[in-house]
């Protein structure tokens, strides 16, 4: 049986066969050896290519295409192909389509249509997965298996009576009674008090704001719904095809914050995620490399695979942009240096037809004579170099929290502003820390903290007892601590720690806040030495609390902005920033603060625009340098730059838009 | 019997016991008291608690807390708790659940889940009424009853089967048949002659515009199925509570214009109303003035009670920003200066979960130890001893006409420009006169027009022929009447009034206007002396009417802009003005109106931004003066200063944002 | 029996007699002949008041109106009035009334609330046709008949069950079997295959992107269901009343994109379209002139018919402005300018009540002591004396070709933009084309193009063979032609044509393009010689072909721009432009295009602003010239103009905003 490829960097794809004639199949193999593509993901949306009436079979053309793809040596993550219903499904059984908040029904005529709670839609599903993994476990292609398809992509939260049925069960297992319940979501207020199990419905629309601690259950419950679904499918995998890992592709995009993955990766045997650049951010790159992070973070610090992304423009933003020259090969390695092992794209080859026919692909409708895949090639013989760091763990000292239920929270309905969006804080500290050349892992609060030199908590509206302990935990061992803004509001349930704010840090803080003063997205606050945007408080700094910059304008003027509270007995001192200083103020915070936490730079003195980290395993460490910039830049390093394929000797020159990968001597 | 407060000026606010353990419910009445709080308005949203299931009631608590509270000396609004239906209730008879044009149902979590017209709703409302009533018409802390919660605010109209049924017997009540309905509504066109009242529907969603006037009616009785329900409750209240008075917090805010309350002043004993100062308007505090002068008028030049408003920041605006420190004071002291005699807030202590978790409070999270508290506790000893001027009067010789029926049938659909605010004319009229000190009463066009020296009638798109006689009879009176462009073109139904416009005025203003040309949001036209914004018009001045500011640019080069026809045997002059002038231009005409109405400022020469009002009884006059400037402004007067406690003798200082109110001598 | 005017031109519009008492019918029809009106459109509206119930008609006021307007000679062009459904017919059948892609039920109360299949609508439409075609098929006045109105105005696709029916039989007519359908819709993606023709529905709403196939081809569904709609009330006429032409009126404007035109021409006799201008366009008029050649093109050439247009403010608009003073002489002999010969309004007299009292009238709410109403009757003065020109043709040259269904497949879901109007190009070469005094047909691709001189081939996305080969067979037979970006993509069922863009145009161009690089709407990209917008594409010229243009900055820098392949044997040379020029650099191309077809100006060095046609026929030809600017101009010409009815020697003042058409030597 075949394993997972590790000799090189994995290259591959999603893989669709069936868009195509047989011919263009043995071009296809012919085309991915050329590239060293090493394995393809199969089957995603083959339902009803697969099933095409209920339990009517037709397994021919997969039991060809997997027969020749492993003798091309490609290895398989095989699909269990339940990622969208087939429309003989949909038709006998309407009841399995998801209702959105307004009530309406979501038809079928593009993918993903389905009910997460759905018991119908379950039993065929689990049906189709059943008749895989019975065919194909022995299958020596089958090196993996890919449960459904982004789960949060399309499959948003429905609110049908299924899923209200549903939901009471969860909540039932959530909280041990009615009176819980409505203490936890403090129903004595706009007269909602439930009476008996069954008065509970999904936050439909209604007249106005939703019960947030409502919404905020339906938020953990819809995760949890299709987290069950995934576990339904796995159970099948497990009895019939042990031994051969399984996945789902993740999304762990700035704009997709359904699922708390932090439940989830228990349930994958590797962490697997899609990750597509948005043209429209003001920062794409910097959303990219928080992504990455944010999936090593899941991942535990192990290597990763990028399941998906794209070798040029996507189709579904307003304008989508084709990658400059060179850029296919820039952003493969940007995913490598974040930690993946593994680089996948939608597609092997640009569909004619559907959907996603100007969505890029390893083989563009011009054909393998085009200037991408001559790309696609040139990154082919690098993986091949590249295959000695596979494996290998990026380096990190730095600890940024990272939880969707918190988030969850932040977003509302009904919050101080809702113009403010609840990672600001964080992608702005990250991308600050990037700019230094420092690392940082994105991690959830659950996670071992004690051995990182700087923890930051941003904007962590909603935290747990559990976790709040964590953090002074790390401070106690000698962390230091950055906490921003609008963090240790609200507990589990949503309930603000009364007494001033931020009620779960403010001891370790030595601060309390008497009220918010929120900024809008076009006004700013002076500050003594810069200037504070989004948020700004009414602090008060305790006795012991150095106040290190105020506010300068306003009604807050001379107020603290930011403080530090330092710790005793080898304790690390706790930083709190009450706004989002500019980007040099915050740069000049983060200097002071990575100082006192002994952090030092990947590589010091970087250029701006130059994107760096190091990977490290037990048989060297591997350097990257990223010039996103339009400019030649050259950089002190030594050793052997597995791109170009040739020695540096104490300085390399980074092309325009190059990058360089340095074994460290 | 407690009666209300009229010693001191009543402060207090809506209070939710029923979130909060009981030992906090002690220091409450503590804090009340030391804050000088003498009214709370209680249960609005407490059905789910006062009856858990059907005719199950739980009325301990409320007994409780009412005593505690008549023991700490603070007279009840007490609520019919009907605001919100509970949970069982909606459960067992979803039928009562409105749905919106879209044909959506607006489901329970959030608040005022219910159809107006639902005869199940107002048979268990009804009910619930009954039950307080008959317990607590004698509780010695029921100072008055506050029927259900904001009914504009959301309650909007509900297009489900059960209203359309009640629609019909509305128009069947105001009209005498169907030909004379199928001519009011002009259903010649578009093929929407109705032939039997069963096929009348609401005007839900549609391929384009409904018809205007079937639009308008249904406005009419959404309005008035509202205020059906009211007088439901009333008539419990009246049979069981006769004696104490009842009211409902009308919505006075520009942004609420669901509900026509002239219509509604009839079923309170006492006009009370919410307001929140809304950020995003381009003057939040002109719109806070121009509430108090309509709630003002709808009490007949009364004084009124501001039911509700914020400490500070509210919880559902984009960006929800904080008062200044101070601000809580002004704020509060704005509403006086407007008639407002009791001075409420939502809501006492600042909840920990739910939708209004956010939204400020007497007490906010930090509890009483906070900048807050103690401006809210000084605002508590100036309201004593502002209790002097309670039931005073506001001085004024200028109306503003308004009708809540003119708007709707000016907001359309299908008019000629939908950018243009029904209210704009209205309220940068309200705005020159407020910034020359010169108050003004909005008032109905059923008012009394006859004691004042200007009536302005501005944009009164709809008006009917007693309203227009009215306003000819003012003139004939010796009134100044300024008139504005778009007014007087339709009767009340909406028909044209043909021959010319401002056809309802044409004789008054001695203008024939053909053809209207609206301007966008960012178009203008020049005149002779200033700008025009938002219209203009081709006017003929007729004989006799003189031509006072033309047009000096685009296709209107040369005709009247602005005109005026004076009046003979000591009837006042009749001015036009087609368009909007900027401030400038609106000012000087405004100057030479009042000049010619012989109306004179309250105060002279007032720094810009430093509002002024004066209040008379005939225990003497109060004059109010509110720096809402950042600069120190110094104003001639003299007399005691009932806030800085102290005697002003020739001139008074304002600091920045800071308010006097003098008992004149 | 009437023929419809043609010794005048013919003026007219919408008449409504049913609004007004019958006392106004005399006035009507003696304003009618004051202004030179020759036909009226009567009872598009009607069908509630000449079928009150179901099966009772009330004919007498039509019979009535119908001997005045003989009486008064003005011809009658006769609706068959079922463009909207009387209260009575879906208050008993809802089923009729169409749902909108989010399964809203769009009700009545506005108009033309119908679903295009339903049988039942159809039966009951079909019934009154045969009524009014019984009785009035001999009347004298009736010159014409009017099918319905403005089919694709508020009559948009329907997603309801019996479309859902209908669309199936449909694509049982298009496709020879499932296997067919599944293949043209690229069913192989998502999961969509198809097993059984039940399964297909209308693409309602989904979770995201329906497939785009499915959706193209239920916007050809639609607009056939329209046109079957309307054949079947032809079917009646063609029975009852032979030798009447038949006519409905087409919205050629830029935002009714809904029905494909060119398959409705043969159902009609004669071409008649609507056009109002819309301001918020940034080239108003350029859509005016755009509509007139389409429209002509439609009517192969032949004059039109101008249904509706208004005399000033329409009341639709977010700002309806009024029309300058001239402006309503210029606006209607514009369209004539373009081949109409009959000139109509909406509507004759302006209401006073219902959705569109504030949409100008021929007779204003003033009355006809108007300014408006001075200015009709001097345009009814004016088309006395063009009698002479009816019958003419306009001359043109050039061809730019226009496809609904290329249109729709450019609109998407899911392509390279959606930020790209689809008619982006064609516009802009329209304008730039009519700046430099050259007249443009806009014609089908199915069109006869061998006559031409140049044909332009704008953002031809989807073309079929048939239609590829009809571009090459013009470019072999010797007209120049020229292609831009993104045209010639996919086939019929929207499939790309592999192998190198733009597919069915590569061997004409000479060129290949691999990969598309589209501009966001505030992106540019440096030429050699200006700036491209909106789209930029990675281009080889291939053997053979001219680099013309290149990019100069950028990932494409150094690349082609702009090509030309020269022909060889008398053909053609065949332009490519890969991006959309800025004005100067578009009219320096179209310049050099023009010039190598031998294309000359109407008039030669006309001034920016002035718009100018020619038509001509046996008897003669006439020049129009139209100055839209604020400026007089002079322009040299010789002959006799009708307008100004007078002689004209050498040169022609224009004054601002005024128009000369000359009968030329």
């Amino acid at each position: 049986m075949r394993s997972w490829p590790t000799k090189t960097l994995a290259l591959g794809g999603d893989y669709n066969p069936e868009q195509w004639p047989r011919p263009v199949w043995d071009e296809d193999i012919e085309l991915m050896r050329r590239a060293n593509v090493s394995f393809v993901s199969l089957g995603i949306f083959s339902w009803s290519w697969l099933e095409p009436a209920k339990g009517e079979y037709e397994f021919e053309w997969l039991d060809t295409i997997l027969d020749k793809l492993h003798a091309g040596g490609i290895a398989v993550d095989l699909a269990t192909a339940t990622a969208t219903p087939p429309p003989w499904l949909s038709a006998a059984h309407p009841e399995i389509l998801p209702v959105d908040v307004d009530g309406h029904t979501l038809w079928p005529g593009s993918r993903q249509t389905w009910c997460p709670t759905s018991p119908v839609f379950r039993e065929y599903a689990v049906a189709l997965t059943r008749q895989l993994a019975t065919r194909y476990h022995e299958h020596p292609a089958v090196a993996m298996w890919h449960v459904s398809n982004e789960y949060a992509c399309h499959n948003l939260p429905c609110y049908c009576d299924e899923c209200a049925r549903h939901f009471r069960t969860w909540l039932q297992r959530r909280y041990p009674g009615l009176e819980a319940l409505n203490d936890a979501w403090g129903t004595a207020f706009w007269s909602q008090r439930y009476t008996d199990w069954g008065q509970i419905l999904p936050p439909r629309r209604s007249t106005t704001f939703n019960n947030p601690t409502h919404v905020l259950d339906y938020k953990r419950f819809s995760s949890d719904a299709l987290l069950d679904h995934m576990r339904a499918e796995r159970a099948v995998l497990d009895e019939l095809s042990p031994g051969v890992p399984v996945t789902t592709n993740f999304m762990t995009l700035d704009h997709f914050r359904h699922l708390d993955y932090s439940q989830w990766t228990p349930t994958v045997d590797v962490v697997s995620t899609d990750h597509y650049l948005v043209d429209t951010l003001e920062h794409p790159r910097a959303e990219l490399a928080y992504s990455g992070d944010l999936t090593r973070g899941l991942a535990g610090g192990a290597p990763w695979m990028l399941m998906e992304h794209s070798t040029s423009a996507v189709n579904w933003q307003p304008t989508n942009h084709a990658k400059d020259f060179g850029q296919t090969i820039r952003d493969a390695l940007a995913h490598v240096a974040r930690g993946a092992d593994t680089i996948g794209w939608f597609q092997w080859r640009q569909s004619r037809a559907g959907s996603e026919k100007f969505h890029s692909a390893l083989v563009p409708h011009a054909g393998a004579d085009s200037a991408r895949f001559r790309e696609v090639e040139e990154l082919g013989r690098i993986a091949g170099r590249l295959g000695e760091l596979v494996g290998s763990r990026v380096e990190s000292r730095v600890a940024i929290l990272h939880d969707y239920q918190a988030i969850w929270a932040a977003e509302g309905p009904c919050m101080p502003s809702s113009e403010l969006d609840a990672l600001t804080a964080a992608q702005a500290i990250h991308r600050a820390l990037h700019d230094r050349g420092v690392t940082a892992d994105v991690v959830h609060p659950s996670a071992d903290l004690t051995a990182y030199a700087l923890v930051v908590v941003p904007q962590l509206y909603l935290v747990t007892d559990e976790h709040a302990a964590a953090v002074a935990a790390a401070a106690e061992a000698g962390a230091e601590v950055l906490v921003t803004y609008f963090s240790g509001i609200s507990d589990e349930n949503d309930h603000v720690r009364l007494g001033g704010y931020p009620g779960a840090f403010r001891d370790l803080l030595g601060v309390r806040v008497e009220e918010f003063f929120p900024l809008g997205p076009d006004e700013t606050v002076a500050l003594a030495d810069g200037t504070g945007t989004w948020w700004s408080e009414d602090v008060t700094a305790l006795p012991g609390t150095d106040v290190l910059t105020t506010y300068a304008a306003g009604p807050l003027t001379g107020r603290p902005a930011v403080t530090r509270r330092a710790g005793t007995d080898g304790a690390g001192s706790a930083w709190y920033v009450s706004t989002l200083p500019d980007d040099t103020a915050l740069g000049a915070l983060l200097d002071d603060v990575l100082s006192a936490a002994g952090v030092e730079p990947t590589v010091a003195g970087l250029p701006r625009g130059v994107e760096t980290t190091r990977r490290r395993s037990d048989e060297g460490s591997w350097l990257f340098l990223l010039n996103h910039t339009d400019a030649e830049h050259t950089v002190a390093a030594t050793g052997y730059d597995l791109v170009a394929d040739a020695p540096v000797d104490g300085s390399v020159r980074l092309a325009p838009g190059g990058v360089a990968v340095l074994r460290e001597d």
